[in-house]
């Protein structure tokens, strides 16, 4: 038995999510009947973690156990070839036995991309979230400043979720101006709970555009209730971007 | 009567092109449709040219006349609620009964996108052309020279078109690198034949993966000769992105 690890990038806008879900379209689905179909026998895999309906991934992580030996160099080539146009394998390599793609995870990366256009976007519709509104990017990075760090993130989360521990660990929240209209979040942490890069966009996108200051974000995060925080955002506007062992 | 003028997006990957065909979803047929309901008479638009089936627009400009009096301010967000989320009017404003969007446009720019991944991007299908090649940027621009000014362009343009005058002016021809993958080539003229920009662009990247020298693309330019250039790049990679009055 082999262990190997993939990076692949998916187009969440056609999924029902990553995980498997009975008759429903999902990526783990579609990567696990073609792996399958490839090594000739029933293949799982195990990913860094789920990806919600709709959320995208550049650089989502899966490791997968085969008896068969496996040319790693060409093989996302040859599987890709088996894969829908919306999913593609980046890159294949053998690891050691002990790996876990969830597990072992120690920074993961999500991107979020919003446009500021006033008007509708045929051509961002999905794979961004148009805002309609003006952002003022100095008041989000003040507000971003209180989250970096280790915190109790409750209200950022998925208001019905059970989930005893809430403490995670965010490291970098950058905010980059890419034209006019364009912004992208890049939110880097130890873990995310369910919905927390969506929440904390939200929250910065009722800041940036006045309805809140931005030391409203330190009174969020103290109070641990989600109703305290804005809205969850489209799913549409956020990518895995990556993830580190 | 009055004459308006528009701005319009549109993703051209769900479209058989600009223009009105008889059975095939079309941009023109979709706003003209729209137009009509909201203004209650039979309205024909009339675009800067046509854009062909998968070319989308940033900046699409068309004109039509009414007997009606609009509110510019918000005729374009009340149009959009009658059209699909693939179109958007931007803007609509009053202009003289003379002017025309297609007779009167003085400079058309056209952007290009490339992603140069060696893998299929399932984020990037619809949007750019994944030409699976590293370019030579330097070599392009090099080339790109060539194509500046007042010439002749019957090598770049569809073999089996019929047409007396192919003589076009480029002011502009801008190799942008985005990022480490992605490409975007800006082109500026006058008027553009059928499918020049991507016989342009397709000649560029034959230069820039190495198959021919720089000075290749004046071989190419002086042949009037559409068999010489290189191939016609995919549609999806190619944004009508302004036009100037």
């Amino acid at each position: 038995m082999s262990r190997y690890k993939m990076i692949v990038e998916y187009d969440g806008g056609d999924y029902r999510g990553f995980q498997r879900q009975v008759g429903l379209p999902t990526v783990q689905e579609e990567i696990e009947k073609a792996l399958s179909i490839r090594l000739q026998e029933n293949i799982t895999i195990h990913a860094s973690g789920r990806t919600d309906a709709g959320v995208h991934a550049i650089g989502q992580t899966v490791h997968f156990d085969t008896d068969k030996e496996i040319q790693t160099q060409d093989f996302g080539f040859r599987i890709n070839t088996l894969l829908p146009e919306n999913i593609a394998i980046k890159s294949c390599e053998k690891v050691n036995d002990d790996f876990h793609s969830q597990y072992n995870a120690k920074r993961k990366t999500y991107l979020y991309k919003i446009c500021m256009s006033k008007v509708h976007s045929p051509l961002k519709r999905k794979y961004y979230y148009v805002c309609g509104y003006s952002l003022d990017i100095d008041k989000m990075r003040k507000a971003s400043e209180y989250l970096i760090g280790e915190h109790d993130f409750r209200s950022f989360m998925l208001s019905d979720t059970e989930k005893d521990n809430t403490v995670r660990t965010i490291y970098d929240l950058r905010i980059e101006k890419v034209d006019d209209e364009t912004l992208h979040f890049y939110v880097c942490g130890n873990g995310f709970l369910h919905n927390m890069v969506r929440v904390i966009v939200g929250t910065l996108v009722d800041i940036g555009r006045g309805r809140f200051s931005a030391e409203y974000m330190k009174t969020v995060l103290d109070a641990k209730d989600r109703s305290k925080a804005g809205k969850t955002v489209a799913s549409c506007g956020l990518y895995l971007l990556s993830v580190e062992y």
